[in-house]
Parts: C-alpha cells; structure tokens; sequence
C-alpha cells in the first residue's frame, strides 16, 4: 500500500476526533434505560461507513438493537473479507472509581501509553478497534487501493451475548459469504510486542435467586432458626470451588482440551513477568488452579467467577435483618470442546442440588457461546502475521485469550469460514473497568496496518 | 385504677389518631438524610410528654439525636419508675416489599389482629409501644391516679447502637435515679397468650471489605488468575459455620452459658407450633444449629448472620467483570455472659487470618450491646406479672427473647436497677420488614396494663 503513513499523519487529528464523537455516546445495551442512545450509536455507524466508501449501507432491525451491514464489492472473482465488530459498550459503573467521565473522551499520556490515550466507555472494547477498520477503508477507497471485496457487520449486543445476531447470520448466509473473517475485539502483549489471539474461551452466564422466609425478618428474633438466604448463598458458592480451585461441578471438565507439555512449554515463552503483572494490580499473590501458571489460568483453563452479589441491607449504617433474598451473577469461561449450553446445565443441575431445605433456588441462565481456536497455517493468519511483520517489523506471536467472542465459533459454522483476531488493545487499557482508554499509538498502528492485511490476503488467495 | 377501659373506649380514636401522626415521621436513624425528620419527632415527642403532663420536658443535646427527657415527680418517698423507649425507626427498604408506603399509616384487618392493626414503619418498633406509655401517662395524670413517681428517657439513636445515650446515662445518674426502668420494645407470645420478656440476646455488629486488585477487571482477561473478592468473601463467609452450623471462630463460645434440662425443659412449655412458624414464613424446612430446637436457636444460643452483602455489577443484564472490592454486614446475637466487644475481637482476629492472599481486609465495628436476664423473683416481675393477669386475666409466661436492647445491661450497671420488658408486640408483626404493623389490640391493652404495673409495683414496694 502507498503512502499509508503520511495519510494516517495527515488526517491524525480528524481520526482522533471522529472517534472522540462516537465515544460521546452511551450505547449501554445491557441498561434499557439508554435504549434511544444505542439506536443513535447504530446511525452514526451508518454515517462513517458511508463516508468510508461502502457502497450499499443498510440498518438491519432486529428483534434488539439493529446490525449496521454495508459492503463494497469491486470482483466477484477477488477474495470477500467480512469484517465483524460491536458499537454497542459496557455499563460504566461503578461511576465513582473514574477519574473523567465514561461519555466525555480525553487524551491523557500514561506510562504505558506516552503517545497518549483516549479515556472512555468503548474506547478499546471495541468502538476505538471497530472504527479502526473504518478508517483503514477510507484510505483504501479514497486512495484507489481496496485490493478485494469487503462487508462489514457492525452489531449493537456484543456485550449482551449477540443473540440477535445470531439469527441474523443463520438468516443471511448468502449476503455474509466471504473468504475471511477480520475482528479487532482483542488485544496484543505489548506496544513493541505485536501478537495475533489465537483461542478464545467460551463462555456460560447465569444469575442465581436464593430464596429463604417469604418476607425479610428481624435478625434477632428468627437469627439462628431458619435459613439466611446470604449465608447460604456464599456456602453455595463458596462450595463451587476445591482447596486446589478446582471447579466442583459435576462433568465439568470432561471435554476440557489437556495441551501437551510441548504447547505448554510454547505458551511459556511469552514474555510476562510475575512481578509487574502483580504491581500492575496491587496484589500481593496472584490466586488460581493449583499446577498451572497464571498466563496458563486466563487462557487455556476453565474458570468461575462471581460478578455480581447482592442482598439484604446495603446502605448506610446497620440493619439487623435477615433478607427474603439474596442473589448472585456468575460467569464460566470455558476452553474449546466445552459446549455452553451443556455446561449451563450442569451448572444449573449442580446449584439446585446443593441448596439446602429451607431455600427455594431460581437459576436463570444469562448467555453464553463456545470457544475457538484459529489455525496458524491458514492463509488469513499467514497474511495477518506479514501485515503485522511490515508495520511492526516483528513477527506476531500467537496467543491464547481467556476473553470471550462467543459469536465467533458461530460465523465459522454458519458461514463456513475461519475469524482472524487482529487485536491492539493491551489487557491493561482496563476495558470492562473504569477509565478504560485506547492508546492513540495502537489506533493509528491498527489503521496502518488493517490495509496491510488485505494486500496479503488478497495476494496469498491467488 | 378507676374507669382505665371506660377512658380508653372514650379516647380510643384519638390515641389511634395520634400514633398516626407520629408514624408519619421518617425517623430513620441509619441514614443522614433524614436528619431534620427525626429531629422533629423529637420535638413531637416532647410535646406529647407535656400533654401527658410531665412537669419539665427538655430535648436533651447529644453528639448524636438528642434524648427527649421529662418527669413527674409527685413524692420523694414515693418509688420512682423511669420509662425508656425510642422515637427512631428502622430504615424502611425493601421499599417495593410494602403494601402501602411505609411512612403513610393503613389500619388493616389481618387474620392474627381481626380488630384490625396499624400499618408502618415503627408502628411496633418502637413508636407504638413507646407511645403506649405516653398514653397511660395521659391517663394517669388526667384522673389523678398517678400513685408514684414517673421519668421519661427516649431516645433517637436505639437503631444504630445508643452510643450517645450511653453516654447521657453516665453522666447523669442522679437525674435518672429509679427503682425500676420499664420498656416496651418486645414482644409477647400471642394475643391470648401474655408473655414477659426476661432475656435478651447481646449484639456485635460489624461491616467487611475484601479488596482484589486495585480495579475491577475483565472476567475474561483475568478470570481464574487473580482472587476473585466476591469469591473469596463467600468462602470466608461460609467458613463461619461447621457442618452442624456451630460458629467456627475460635473462643466463640467460652463463655456462653449453658441452659439445664429442667431449664429447657421449662422453655419447652411454651405454646409452640413448628407447622405454623413453617407455614407463616413459607419454609420448607427451619436451619439451625444441630442439637436445639428453633425457641432454643433464636433466644438461648448465639448466632451469626449476613445482614447485607453487595459487590460487583448488581445491574440489568450481564457485565463480565471480576469487582476490586466485594462487601458484607455481618450481626452476631450474644448470649449472657458474651461480651459483645470481646467477641467483635474475636471475629476481627479472625476473619482477618482466614483472608487468603492477594486480598486485603477492612473489618469495621459498627455497634454492639450485652445480653441482660431479668430475676423473676424480684418486685417488679411480680408487679408486671399480676398487671397481666389483670388485664389479660392469665398469668404472663416468662420467655426468654431473641432480640437485643443493648443498653439494658448498661442501665443496670450504671442505675443499679433492673428492667422489666412489658413488650406487646407479636413477632408476625414484621419490625425490621416490610409492612411492620402493630394490633389496635395491643395498642389499647398496653395503654391499659402500663397504670396497673404502676399500682402493684408501688403497692408491693411499700
């Protein structure tokens, strides 16, 4: 690609900018209550996509938030990339823990980020990586470079389990046909370390209702009598794990794919350091399955951890009560083989069977997907490992995630075709936390190097 | 006493009329921003006192609520009876549990109060049994039948631990210098059924702060790596109890008094119904501790109960996250001989030493109290006995409650007299719940059994 870098430098700020006003929106799918601002986000996406040079825009209803689709197709005899992100973000709570509002960007240098990063809800996960693409395709329309087809499908429920985008895919199989997924909703080990995701985890989600009396009592009056929905609660889940934090669930891990001692040993030469990633958390210790390491614990091995619990008395002060109710979110990150929707039974099977007489339990299962493994011999990782070679000067090293695309898995079955995750955040632009941001180096790094991805693919199907 | 039901028929509109006007006080203790609410109960209060006709009524300036103070006296050689009650209530949430709002009185008809009952916060706990006092006060005075010596000492700070009365009873021994202090803040077995209350349970109550890493943290980039504070707090919590439900911290129980098999034999005649306590709370099973049955569990034996706990997304739907910070409110019901500060020592020592690493933790005292026993033997028990007989026609039966007044003990060991507990309330009546109520029954029967309690213990003390 010519001049891909004096462009990126000449229309640096407008790409800061733009990215900046879609962030300015708070498209919070999980909270009903921001319903109008997700439909606004989907416009806007329309917009950029249209100004991008697609040819056919289109906002797909569904029976959520709609699917931005468009798409420009130069030869039907060249290779079609479909090129998959999310404009919707994750609640922002809690509020108080930013240092600037999630919905009002700016740019601050950190240690990590010198160049300086954009603060903000979405910044990295995934409107900042989503518009990346966007961008790349402007240079490439506007500069007469676009090597081969393109359809790009931006949905609004990522971060709620994408189930109406599963039916949108089911439903459209001919108009998503393509030759390569491309999805920048990962992240990379280092600014000056480039690494491609290669697995992703798969992922359970249940909310959990214990119910004891049938109205909140006096603690002193029935304390010690009948059973404290709370205190039951944590024996459940605290029963839920060994003294090795071993998952206790009955047939858990009987699918669990075991790697060899050689992919372990692969896996291990990563670099990561203990110490930092430690400081980086102010943790004393790191926690976690006995016999595997901690790079080993958030990717290639199963987890359950609670997101949320809640019940009785949480405001100010005391109160001697014992709650009616007491509830909990839980979440299982699974690793290939493991089917979601079998674990969540087994789940639910588990939680029923362990609660005592005295409680009525209430398992509600939120969403979920499989995991996935990319093959490195492919021609879509080949081509994203050179693009990364030409932008980074260094070879990409492939690595497992331990987060979650759970639609990814579901493209390859219904459109029988392979996801490259070609990710530049890094674990610690804090998505999913506050003050997330995105590093101004890795937007305009992922820019420069998306165009790079369709040369090679294009080249190498040949 | 002449004509006390006869006043009472006269005046029973009026006395529902003003109790109404006082429940409509939120006079919420707990939380700060209710301030000015339960600074005007106290003014209510004193005015109220000085209708009854106490001769000097002062609003008492503490670093807290102020004590409403006033007497009568009538004789020096006459005994002196100083009342004490509280004009703050419980903090009203669950709110969208209530029937009907919690600080706007409803009479309803129910199955256990027929003649009907009053609807409200702190219609029972304790604006209605405190005021039941005010009313025979009332009565007293009006017909010149007062035959002994009255003081009044109520209170705003009874549902966050009277630290500051605690404080105003030192420093004031001689203005509070009584022969007997009676309380209305209990309850009784049944309306055809009289009980006196001669124990109650000491509280040590405190709040716990597990903190991870120094901010939440995506569930999928960190899940299984890191120690989980909700996770870890469940494990901690549920450490708390063995398998027969006994209190695991070390010395819990070293002191707690151990009840003959005549005296439990004793407790043991008190009417009770397993299949009714079952069906009235929609309980499959009661929980407790192995060897005791439920009126042992929740009078005679100490428990340990979650209050509250919240951490992580409580929200709509789903967020990945793994919290920084996970909560818990955690009460402790003592027995006699317990002492509630030795024993919120205990729970520190050790709930800090069972913290895994890779969290910290912040155990935070919130307030405590001793457990009391009352002689049956004394004149006052006596006095309080032969007024229910009066005018309930059967002897009370002395029972042992599960609740905690925690400046019982220190009223005796500061005022040198006991406390007789002439409670009215039942324990269906929901204090500390949603839809607190208390019976128009109960209401007029304590109005007319406090004047007589009055007449017997200054006959028995001549």
């Amino acid at each position: 690609m010519n001049n891909i870098q004096s462009y990126i430098k000449e229309h640096k700020t407008r790409f800061i900018n733009e990215l900046i006003e879609l962030l300015k929106m708070p498209s919070i799918s999980a909270d009903s209550a921001y319903k109008n601002d997700v439909l606004k986000t989907a416009d806007a996406v329309k917009i950029s996509l249209e100004k991008a040079g697609c040819d056919s825009v289109e906002i797909c209803k569904t029976n959520g938030y709609p699917i931005v689709y468009g798409e420009k197709i130069i030869d039907k005899n060249l290779p079609t990339i479909l090129v998959y992100g999310h404009y919707d973000v994750q609640p922002p709570d809690p509020l108080n823990l930013w240092n600037s509002p999630p919905f009002e960007p700016v740019i601050k240098k950190t240690d990590t980020h010198p160049e300086g990063a954009i603060f903000a809800r979405g910044a990295c996960d995934d409107k900042g990586q989503m518009y990346m693409h966007v961008k790349a395709m402007e240079f490439m329309t506007s500069t007469n470079q676009l090597p081969c087809n393109v359809k790009f499908m931006i949905e609004g429920e990522e971060e709620v389990g994408s189930s109406n985008l599963a039916i949108f895919v089911k439903n459209n199989q001919e108009k998503l046909k393509n030759d390569v997924i491309l999805i920048s909703d990962t992240g990379m080990i280092a600014n000056d370390v480039p690494s491609i995701t290669t697995g992703l985890r798969g992922l359970s989600y249940v909310e959990v209702e214990v119910t004891g009396p049938n109205r909140d009592l006096h603690s002193g009056l029935y304390g010690g009598a009948v059973a404290n929905p709370i205190n039951i609660l944590a024996k459940m889940i605290a029963s839920l794990h060994d003294e090795n934090n071993h998952i206790t669930i009955p047939g858990f891990y009987d699918k669990v794919e075991e790697l060899s001692a050689k992919e372990r040993a692969e896996m291990a030469k990563a670099p990561f350091s203990l110490e930092n990633y430690k400081k980086a958390l102010n943790i004393e210790a790191v926690y976690g399955e006995t016999d595997y390491t901690t790079n080993e614990r958030n990717s290639i091995r199963p987890t359950l951890d609670v997101n949320g619990i809640w019940g009785g008395y949480t405001g100010e002060g005391a109160k001697t009560v014992i709650a009616s109710k007491a509830y909990a979110k839980i979440s299982m990150r699974l690793v290939p083989h493991q089917d979601w929707e079998e674990i969540t039974q087994l789940f639910k099977i588990h939680f029923e069977s362990i609660a005592p007489k005295g409680v009525t339990l209430k398992v509600t299962p939120h969403h979920g997907g499989q995991g996935y493994v990319t093959p490195i011999d492919s021609i879509g990782y080949q081509a994203a490992s050179k693009a990364y070679q030409n932008t980074f000067g260094k070879t990409p090293i492939p690595q497992r995630s331990g987060g979650s695309i759970p639609i990814v898995s579901l493209f390859e079955q219904e459109l029988k075709s392979k996801t490259i995750l070609m990710g530049f955040g890094l674990d610690s632009d804090a998505i999913h936390s506050p003050n997330e941001h995105f590093g101004v180096f890795n937007y305009l790094k992922g820019i420069e190097t998306i165009p790079m991805f369709y040369k090679y693919f294009t080249e190498l199907s040949k």
